[in-house]
């Protein structure tokens, strides 16, 4: 596996846009409204015309080229027509650019390969490395350094935390930016990777594994480029922190759709699966299961074992629950005997009611307060059959007291994941924040805390397998 | 299939609340809070220390018991405790009283099998219909009455709409209520069954079957009471309107959880799954797929055949799109040598771009404003190849304009069922709830754009091989 080092991509010191634009709507301008909203570096604005641009309430003057600006250039970014690309990467590489990363649209999508490999061979001898063409470009939610021309009342970015994301398709990209934002999901980096004509998802893959900002990669792909990089890269990085990958054009129809859409050969999904398990990826089939597996990996340890016991005042959600785990091949962990005395003594002595279930699910009942809970969590936790704890609130029980924020807290002393599990409206909604600042994920259906569950344990078995839990 | 008349449950004239309390907190006082909340027919406490109760603002003479009320009574509201409800019932009997909702527990839930078989001798005796006990009892969104005793803050009450739902876990039940309040899903009538004692989830089917407010019944079960009654009714009523029914207790640890929660003999999944089938019952298999489903029986006409065309902004969404409904045993359409005719004809005459596919799915790409999408819709649904169209729009693109709106109003001319997949966050959100006041049912993510394609193909399928489409 060979890893770019490409912090001068994320971390630049100084940024030109070429194809600025005064004209709002227009693409160069759009980007310029993103790129200086937050990013504290150096950003100089090019264009043929020259003048003056005025984005967020500040003023640029634009450079007619890249040379005429007093100052060394880390990264470009290119919004011109394709025509004009090639000769712009000369230019940049004269002037000492690192990366070009080019949102342009008209090559090997609009059928001008030609003009795909005339850029990177003119990147190549200026030892330019590039992202795109085709594509969103960039953005880092660390430093604010953002490349994407979406504006913000149409596209919210999200906060910034570990999970990075990278995309074969743009919008659809953009669409997961706007949610996780929504979602109050933590990312560290966006890459739309457009054609990939020279910088590909295993290299991103692979810088991405020894980026300690980081905690879990996340792709959206149609077709790897090159099949052996990706395997040996998602191998070693797998290993390091987990990859999560939605892989679309599984069936003929989305095959042959995903060839007219990103030209890529979706390739037989079986050999894909394949690859992946042997891998260590964890495939998601879907959008919302991308990011359940996401959250639940980026705020908890991957777990020892497949034993999970749920505590739930509910029971037709333990019911569920038990369903979701034993239909993804998970198991419900048998409580020990010395749990399950523990419990018995509790109840006869009336500190835990007489209808409450101590067997797993261990459905604590309608009408239980955190301290009721907070007793069943921890005899679970404490248990040495027990490798994970799914915890299920039905927040509209008025007996539920906000004491479980807190108790989750202190559940994080024994070391084990926990998943939980919150459905239903505004009020739950607004628990599970509390709790999620706790660093506990919550999930709102049982179906995604079942998602969660399995993330964590599969990751757990992959990193074992390897001798690395 | 023999269908109760429970107009008198769901719209009495005049109710009694027994066991109503003074106390904040106590569940006698919940349901008086929740009865007056929005109920405009006529509400009496009932508690045998008598005196006067606030609530709402309103205050109520507490009646020692149900004879002191100088009034005729519809239906009872009991929540007082177990051992004293036979005595109620018969009080209930001579007063006339024509149903009763029985929230207390402490029945068969809790080993007293002889005190609930008491509470239904009595009841036939008087010929009063229970619903419960153990339960939320029944709320119609219709008319406010509601016995739920969740408190409003904890639980929220969708707005009136089409959706009935009935629920074997009351707990859940209560989610359900609250997420479909957030969610906008519009509910006719919601039951929490209980013990079942009486009243069955094939007699609420059987009601809701004939109820024109409803037009989609759901529910939440762990077993039906009565195997042969269930198949015989929801046969009768699938012909009507759609039933979709998520079944748990499917797995073995799901079937043991479910026999300790109520007390249900889970029996076999298979059996189960044969009688969904061959009686036309849409089997959902999580909370979200039930909604998704619902939402869409509830807003959209079943389609005419399982041919699907797709318009969508975004290619990635629309390869995504394009397995899923694979996957679900759908099917793309093949567009007609005509539609592909025009798609040329105004691509070569500059009416449409040029990098655009008309081939299904149809991407209409990533600088599509309304008008493009309008052309696209316009010749889908007009092709005789296709029964259900699905609109996928990336919001984040400042190209699409509001006009998609007044647009898929306009799609309802062609009288095929249309389903809109909008991906994203706030944005997106604001324009889904704008195209759903048109009647158009919008999902969040492309997985639950495929459960809705798939309950309107699916039930389609049903009413056409029984002659009914």
């Amino acid at each position: 596996m060979e890893t770019p080092n490409l912090d001068f991509l994320f971390y630049p010191e100084s940024v030109a846009v070429i194809g600025a634009s005064n004209v709002p709507g227009k693409i160069g301008n759009a980007i310029m409204r993103s790129i200086t909203l937050r990013y504290d570096g150096k950003v100089y604005a090019v264009n043929v015309r020259g003048g003056e641009i005025e984005v967020n309430g500040k003023k640029f003057q634009v450079y007619k080229s890249i040379h005429e600006i007093p100052d060394e250039i880390d990264v470009a970014v290119i919004a011109v027509p394709a025509k004009f690309v090639p000769d712009v990467i000369d230019d940049c590489g004269k002037k000492g650019v690192k990366a070009a990363v080019i949102i342009s649209a008209g090559f090997k999508e609009a059928g001008r390969t030609d003009l795909e490999e005339e850029i990177v061979e003119r990147a190549k001898k200026w030892g330019i490395r590039l992202v795109g063409p085709n594509c969103l470009g960039v953005t880092n939610l660390e430093n604010g350094f953002d490349c994407n021309f979406n504006p913000p009342e149409r596209q919210a970015r999200p906060p910034f935390g570990k999970v990075a994301f990278m995309s074969q398709s743009g919008a659809f990209g953009a669409a997961i930016l706007d949610w996780a934002a929504r979602e109050k999901i933590g990312m560290s980096k966006f890459i739309s990777l457009g054609n990939m004509a020279d910088l590909d998802e295993s290299d991103f893959m692979a810088y991405l594994g020894d980026d300690p900002k980081t905690g879990v990669i996340t792709g959206y792909i149609e077709g790897v480029k090159d099949g052996r990089k990706f395997f040996n890269t998602a191998k070693e990085v797998t290993l390091k922190k987990p990859v999560v990958i939605l892989k679309s054009g599984r069936t003929e129809a989305g095959a042959k759709a995903a060839a007219s859409h990103t030209g890529s050969l979706a390739g037989a999904y079986k050999i894909y699966q394949a690859a992946f398990e042997q891998a260590g990826v964890l495939e998601a089939r879907s959008m919302r299961q991308l990011f359940n597996y996401a959250k639940a990996l980026a705020m908890q340890s991957p777990a020892k074992g497949n034993r999970v016991a749920i505590v739930t005042n509910g029971g037709g959600a333990g019911v569920m629950m038990s369903d979701g785990l034993l239909e993804r091949g998970l198991k419900l962990a048998e409580l020990s005997e010395k749990t399950r005395e523990r419990f018995k003594k509790d109840i006869e002595e009336g500190k835990l009611p007489h209808h409450m279930s101590y067997r797993n699910p261990i459905d604590v009942i309608g009408d239980a307060p955190s301290s009721r809970y907070e007793i069943a969590m921890r005899y679970a936790l404490e248990d040495e059959n027990v490798d994970l704890l799914v915890v299920i609130s039905l927040f509209q029980s008025p007996a539920l007291d906000e004491g479980i924020v807190e108790a989750m807290e202190r559940m994080k002393a024994y070391g084990k994941p926990i998943v939980f599990v919150a459905p239903g409206g505004d009020y739950p909604h607004k628990m599970a924040r509390n709790i999620e600042l706790k660093g506990v994920p919550v999930y709102e259906t049982v179906e995604d805390g079942v998602d969660a569950v399995y993330a964590l344990v599969r990751y757990g078995e992959w990193l074992r397998e390897n001798g690395e839990l």
